[in-house]
């Protein structure tokens, strides 16, 4: 049975991004059906597609930030109905009795939560294919809404570059008058930046290229910190209470530990290989060096609601599907302010 | 003036110890003078006598797991008597108004603390001379009282490596009933079990050999994990709240890190250098690595009360002076259980 759906994949590792029909499920009693509009691309796509995290499944069909309407509702769906506003992020199910799962933490399901591309899925009935398509079919605790207030094509990119820096401010108690230091200025970054300031944090963006300093500031950066001369770190030491260091290339975490004041802490939301870390760096101030990812469906909504009342959306640059291929070229040169989305009515 | 007092220093770097005299001050308002009768020993001696640590003086007077008797008190000593049984640890004085001092965490002053040895006194008067040695003249606010129910000499390592272990325990919020791994088995190891335990905790120790798994039966920890054979990891992933690594040698982190489940935290009070982390292992999982160091002197108070309470001690071989350079070597081997104490009253 199923749907015929239009989609782009790559049909094996680094190959071009070219037209491929799937199809999707008919929708079962809790599935929504979504006409998907817009997708955002995030550097994960290039990572699965390039085969760069050794665990990439072809023909690949990718995409995660994933936005559109509502066009069928299975017998027993009650949160959604036809035309709503939804999005879906990173995963579409998860095992659902683990303690992750319980606690709404489905990101971190101890038994693996089903992501919404390059995933086996749980009955062994193949892989699931994301975004860079017409529609999805997708269990209704999995789907969020999207405040009506937000243009849905800036909306895209908060299920994953939303979420991923949201939940690590306000998991680890961000605070109003806090000195919070975003590492990185792309399409985390810059999301890290609006809603650390949403927040009521004295933001500071750190790049190690003055280049973006006046990107910073109008993203409403409170301040710029350029770390091309090493002695900048030595400079800024112990000035910051918290950072969100969304670099996925390597750097010498050490160095950016010094900024921390005592009692500080280090949010890693990239992901980047082996990093080093001087045990002196952590010991000497009491820091914490964490990590995050992503986050729940119930915080993700909550995310959303907040972009709702703050009126917060990424930066993008519209695109349409046939020019993915080049727009993965500029992510590599971080030419893009700041996240690619793709029109999926280019699709057809 | 000054009071000659009988010494053991190393004169140049990895010189061998020999005997000294030394003159502390004589007693000012603030002041206690201290007959030393115990001396523990250090890792952290060798690191300085060896010049490891790039910030060595000489002539050096090692020492700072301090115990012994006040035997004379300045006009304005309000906390001590004649004939108390106090202790001096790794700081003898801050700058006593910083945010860190006023805190009391003295052990972070953010203009420097002054160590016990090794340190340059803050009005150029010279150095800080250490515990081994007859007599010791510390301001009343950087001494602790021992309660008289410990026996001294078993005590003195509490001085650092109790408050070293204890201080994380508590800072970081380890409950009864948490699964702890005590990573490494030497002087912090061991008091790292006792406390955890104390504290109500299922303990088990992470060794990477068979050989310490009697020592950690025998300290009373509820279990015992060799990691000789590295699947071992994998096997007892997700195993633990709470890692307390003591180790000092170089180790991969994202291993221990895996032993941990969601939102579990490791912490580090041993000093290697630089240690590679994986950003997936503390992403995957929320983890958090932290550093700490020593304590403040209210909470070496508290530990000690709490020790007096449990009827905590270090497991000590106590030894005269002149076996110090035994002891490093033996030390340097592991070859100790758990930590060499030096009985004063061997040097005249």
């Amino acid at each position: 049975m199923g749907l015929p759906t239009a989609a782009y994949a790559a049909q094996y590792e680094s190959a071009p991004l070219t037209p491929w029909q799937i199809e999707r499920r008919d929708p079962g009693p809790e599935d929504v059906l979504i006409d998907i509009l817009y997708c955002g691309v995030c550097h994960t796509d290039i990572h699965f597609v390039r085969g760069e995290w050794g665990s990439s499944i072809f023909p690949m069909v990718p995409g995660h930030e994933i936005v559109g309407r509502v066009s069928r509702v299975g017998s027993r769906v009650d949160r959604f109905a036809v035309g709503d506003a939804v999005g879906v992020g990173v995963f579409v199910d998860s095992c659902r009795h683990c303690s992750a799962c319980e606690s709404g933490e489905e990101q971190y399901c101890l038994n693996g939560a089903t992501f919404t591309y390059n995933s086996e899925l749980k009955d062994g009935r193949g892989v699931t294919y994301g975004g860079y398509s017409k529609q999805i079919t997708t269990d209704q605790n999995y789907v969020v809404r999207i405040p009506e207030s937000l243009p849905l094509d800036a909306a895209a990119p908060l299920l994953c570059a939303g979420i991923t820096t949201y939940s690590p401010l306000r998991h680890f108690g961000v605070e109003p008058g806090m000195k919070v230091g975003v590492v990185g200025l792309g399409g985390l970054g810059h999301m890290g930046v609006k809603f650390a300031r949403a927040l009521g944090a004295h933001v500071t963006v750190i790049s190690h290229t003055e280049s973006k300093r006046d990107g910073a500031k109008a993203l409403g950066a409170d301040d710029f910190l350029a770390t091309t001369d090493h002695a900048s770190f030595e400079d800024n030491a112990g000035r910051f209470d918290f950072l969100l260091d969304t670099v996925s290339a390597d750097h010498n975490l050490s160095d950016y530990l010094g900024l921390l004041r005592l009692d500080g802490r280090m949010v890693l939301v990239g992901l980047p290989g082996d990093l080093p870390v001087a045990a002196f760096a952590l010991v000497g101030k009491r820091l914490s060096l964490s990590g995050s990812m992503i986050g729940g469906i119930r915080e993700t909504q909550e995310m959303l609601d907040f972009c709702g009342e703050h009126g917060i959306v990424s930066d993008i640059e519209l695109i349409p599907i046939s020019a993915i291929d080049e727009a993965y070229e500029r992510m590599m040169r971080s030419d893009v302010k700041y996240r690619f989305v793709i029109d999926m009515s280019s699709l057809n």
